[in-house]
């Protein structure tokens, strides 16, 4: 689908599937097969021999004054021309009336160019057919917008003529290289690594605490099947049942309203080995993702760094860093200790309280407080510092002219201010037209350590899972587990790119006892509802662990699309709808009867209150 | 998976995927691998250096004497001897009290077993490993049914304990044979034919008729998504979208309530293609399955035997013919035209009444009436035929001494109630020992020539589509849609193997005017909620045609298992019940809520009907 730019007396014709040849060596020879070959790609030549003629997406945009027509297939573009003698009126009265975007088959002439007419920006600029015979085979009614100015349009507009914006450039590059990926991907896993692609189950039953999870009614009364969230049960179920390494293009639901850029469906690539540790699921990775990786788009460098989760906060304020560019969180509590800042002493006062900074580059470029060119800080904060303190801060935060500081003081959580600050500064500076971040760039990193359990918002007093109640506790913490749940760190990793999360895993927990006493013990959630699992790990259970990689986002990054929308054939809008088929959609009451659920209207739940 | 034959002084380690080497001339060098490659296949040696050791499943079923111990891992087994000496009391006692079952990891040396004590039949015969240290990595608590009785225990416990079933043998074997042809398949759509992976959304509306439709409550009250029973719509929007060859493995869903041996949700092969004719599908498809067909069941070969459905019908009483054995159905009636009997006449008097017949060869096995060894015929027919009558008969059904015929008079139907005999017969004959179909055979055997449309069962006055609304017509029977749509035959092939159905698609109707005649003219359907598809069809789209394969039936009858529920991982039960993790499952009143339903409790159903 990238055309590689020409050579002297070296075309390639982009519907030729990669087809190269020297042009005046075998003018005849290369007609037959373009006829051919242009439809079907070459190397189903002989599959499909019972369409001998060109054919083509027709694209009239560029056409003039009824001599030229440029015809765009799914690969690619080329000139056409409209014969003008008497013999062939019938094709030139065809192909000058038949509308934008009909769909035509043509036979002619491949031919070069006229000296001086060649079009170098277009792959197949240097030649040109001359129409024998056209066919419309399908003609196309008014558009409702034009497929190269698409993105011009509302979105609204795009996804309800979803099939119209399949026809861009950009949406069949994204969707071609996506199923490229997949199938580098599985070539790796499969065919090098022996690993087994097994589907697993979409109608199950709800997991604790699986509120965001879609229900299907079942035909039996007030029995639900619900669809998960992730093949998470399954996949630990393999590895007891000896399917050593699993894996799974995976198809997971999460119903979450309408937050934004999520799907009620997407897709991960779902990872699961026995005998494995941490290092090992990492390597795997780190080699399946530089074995896929599109050539077109660089190539990435393994091992991928690696970063605490208590490193990432304290560095960035986020557990998913975008390493791209600098800008890290700096501790400056020590040298404001001796401040007279008020709000400053208050915050070193904290249990955990402290004061960090990050140095904006350039940040004058998008507000007014500033380091001078002299070294002097203009800001209210020097009012209270020595000249020591002002340079020693100066040297912790390496300022430099024109750069700009923020702070904030507090306890811990202030990093995850700072954090968000700190993209947006980002964001800010590059909108001022600096350049900070490489949009070449990909830079892949492990988060670690993560702590095994967080204490519930709501009830601080209780303990949920960082994750999900399958990770296995770090092996140097396993003790504290018993002793002080809160401590213990996870075998848990995340991997990001370019500050995004594509990735989560962990090694599991294979010990029925240490399983059921996360359940019951440290969770305090009914274990009964997963004694499946918990009787799995009694009968044989190898250590295990896996990952899932967020398919849909890490090739949105990969194409640098703006949303994940742009790398699936038929997303839903924001709000979970399909535009263009209209769903979800109206059931009648007897259409629901088989399944014995019937719908509570809010308005005459209203009404019902009331009387 | 398969272990071939030992040839001398070659072994051959399941576990080391394939490596075959020398054995006494390398025992050193097999010793550092066998102790890597065992655990975790010898290509991912490099990615995962951090297990040394031999690592199995332990299985203790032969153990002899606390001498010997046979393990189990993903690919095959072991022997490994239990040290005797004082030094290794540890790893005796270790390995003698392992429960059956339990995980363990052993290092030890590899060596040729002593002279006279090879068993030829264990690929692994030859060798045995010399225990050196031993670790229990989870233990095993009491199995509810041995692994290798697992075939004799009730499907319901077998279902319940589904990982403990997957461990053996067969299942592993079906499984990983599954995932492999998938592969093929791939590699044959993706890298040699230039079709493109593309998902589809699972998640969509009803579509006209799909009453086995499962839904799924939104949070917008009334409004339900539908789980599709294929991707019929979406790929053909990416073949307007430009998408020109789309395929995916699709995950498909169908309630069907207890319908034996369908699932609630099952996987096809989905394909669709622009600019292709019927022979251009049927071809692709050939050499699909040729390319994935795995080695160890033989080759089929191609193209495959075509026949209408007229012919499946006249000749076989079915439109999927079981082709592997003969007891063809013969039409009679003009033999019998001029005898006295009775029923006969009926029938013949009929529109289409006729009588037919099949012969089932050496049938005296099953039945009791008979062609005696002097060709004269065991029956009350005799009565009421001439001698010359008989003997054409007797050559008519090419009946042989101990033949037996069963006919069949009456209308046109009759031939489903004789296929369905035939196919009896044959069962019967087997039983009795007779060998009618082999068992290593493939047959596969295109249908095509469909009707367009059926009479409705409910009312014979109206029609419906024989398959769905998206079919095209016959290209020679297109004007007859307008004048007398019962005549039209359709482009629709169906691919059967040995009698079942593994296959099924058409070319399309691309014509929107096409399309809403089919839907509003013939089939009376509102064809407001397929607004979409014919917008669509308006917009460019090109001719298009494609294909569904049931994998998993396909799957079923390679490997020669009984039910699909043996090449899936995690089946349903014939009542669509998950029996391991017990779903469906009842949900509170409080998780409806977000979806705006309710349960219609059938108990208060009836009250409420009393009252």
């Amino acid at each position: 689908v990238m055309f590689p730019s020409r050579k002297s007396h070296m075309f390639r014709i982009p519907a030729l599937h990669g087809l190269t040849f020297k042009f005046k060596s075998c003018l005849s020879w290369l007609f037959a097969h373009v006829c051919v070959a242009m439809c079907f790609g070459l190397k189903s030549r002989r599959l499909l021999h019972s369409w001998k003629n060109l054919i083509f997406l027709l694209c009239f945009s560029w056409i003039r004054q009824g001599l030229f027509l440029v015809l765009r297939d799914f690969q690619g573009m080329i000139q056409v021309i409209i014969p003008q003698d008497e013999a062939h009126s019938h094709v030139k009265n065809l192909l000058s009336n038949a509308p934008v975007e009909s769909v035509v088959r043509v036979t002619g002439i491949v031919s070069p160019r006229p000296p001086g007419q060649e079009n170098p920006k277009m792959p197949t600029g240097d030649i040109e057919v001359k129409a024998e015979t056209a066919e419309i085979l399908n003609s196309c009614k008014k558009l409702p917008f034009e497929i190269k100015d698409f993105i011009k349009k509302t979105e609204a507009l795009r996804m309800q003529y979803r099939y119209l914006d399949l026809r861009s450039f950009q949406l069949q590059y994204n969707l071609r290289l996506r199923s490229r990926i997949v199938m580098k991907m599985r070539e790796y896993l499969c065919n090098l690594h022996g690993f087994v692609d097994v589907e697993t189950p979409t109608l199950f039953k709800r997991t604790p605490g699986g509120a965001k999870e879609f229900l299907v009614p079942s035909r039996e009364a007030g029995k639900f099947y619900s669809l998960p969230q992730s093949p998470q049960q399954f996949k630990q179920l393999l590895m007891v049942g000896g399917l050593d390494r699993y894996f799974q293009v995976a198809r997971c639901y999460r119903d979450e309203g309408s937050r934004p850029d999520r799907q009620p469906e997407f897709t991960q690539i779902d990872i699961e080995m026995s005998f494995v540790d941490k290092t090992g699921i990492q390597k795997l990775v780190e080699g399946l993702l530089q074995y896929s990786w599109p050539k077109e788009r660089g190539s990435i460098s393994t091992p991928f760094p690696s970063m605490t989760y208590e490193e990432a906060l304290a560095d960035y304020g986020t557990d998913k860093p975008d390493t791209r560019f600098g800008m890290k969180i700096v501790d400056i509590g020590d040298f404001l200790r001796r401040s007279d800042i008020q709000f400053v002493q208050n915050a070193l006062s904290y249990p955990h309280g402290t004061v960090k900074a990050i140095c904006i580059p350039q940040g004058v470029e998008i507000v007014e407080i500033i380091c001078r060119p002299d070294g002097s800080l203009k800001s209210l904060l020097t009012r209270f510092l020595g000249e020591e303190q002002q340079s020693q801060l100066v040297q912790a935060l390496n300022m430099q002219a024109d750069d700009v500081v923020l702070l904030a003081a507090g306890e811990e959580k202030q990093c995850s201010a700072l954090g968000s600050l700190r993209l947006e500064s980002a964001d800010l500076l590059e909108a001022a037209g600096l350049v900070l971040r490489d949009p070449a760039a990909f830079h892949f990193l492990w988060v670690v350590d993560f702590p095994l359990f967080l204490s519930k918002e709501e009830n601080p007093t209780e303990l949920e899972s960082a994750h999900h109640p399958f990770t296995a506790p770090h092996p140097t913490d396993t003790s504290l587990l018993y002793s002080d749940p809160t401590k213990v760190r996870s075998q848990h990793y995340d991997l990001v790119l370019n500050g995004n999360e594509v990735g989560g895993g962990s090694i599991r927990i294979h010990n029925a006892e240490q399983q059921r006493f996360v359940l019951e013990k440290v969770l305090k959630e009914d274990s009964e509802v997963l004694s499946h699992l918990l009787e799995a790990l009694e009968l044989g259970a190898p250590p295990h662990g896996g990952i899932a990689l967020g398919l849909d986002r890490l090739v949105s990054l990969i194409v640098d699309a703006p949303s994940i929308r742009d790398v699936i054939a038929f997303p839903k809008s924001f709000r979970g709808r399909d535009l263009m088929g209209n769903a979800p959609d109206y059931i009648t009451p007897e259409e629901l009867k088989p399944y014995h659920i019937q719908v509570s209207w809010p308005l005459e739940e209203k009404e019902a209150n009331k009387n």
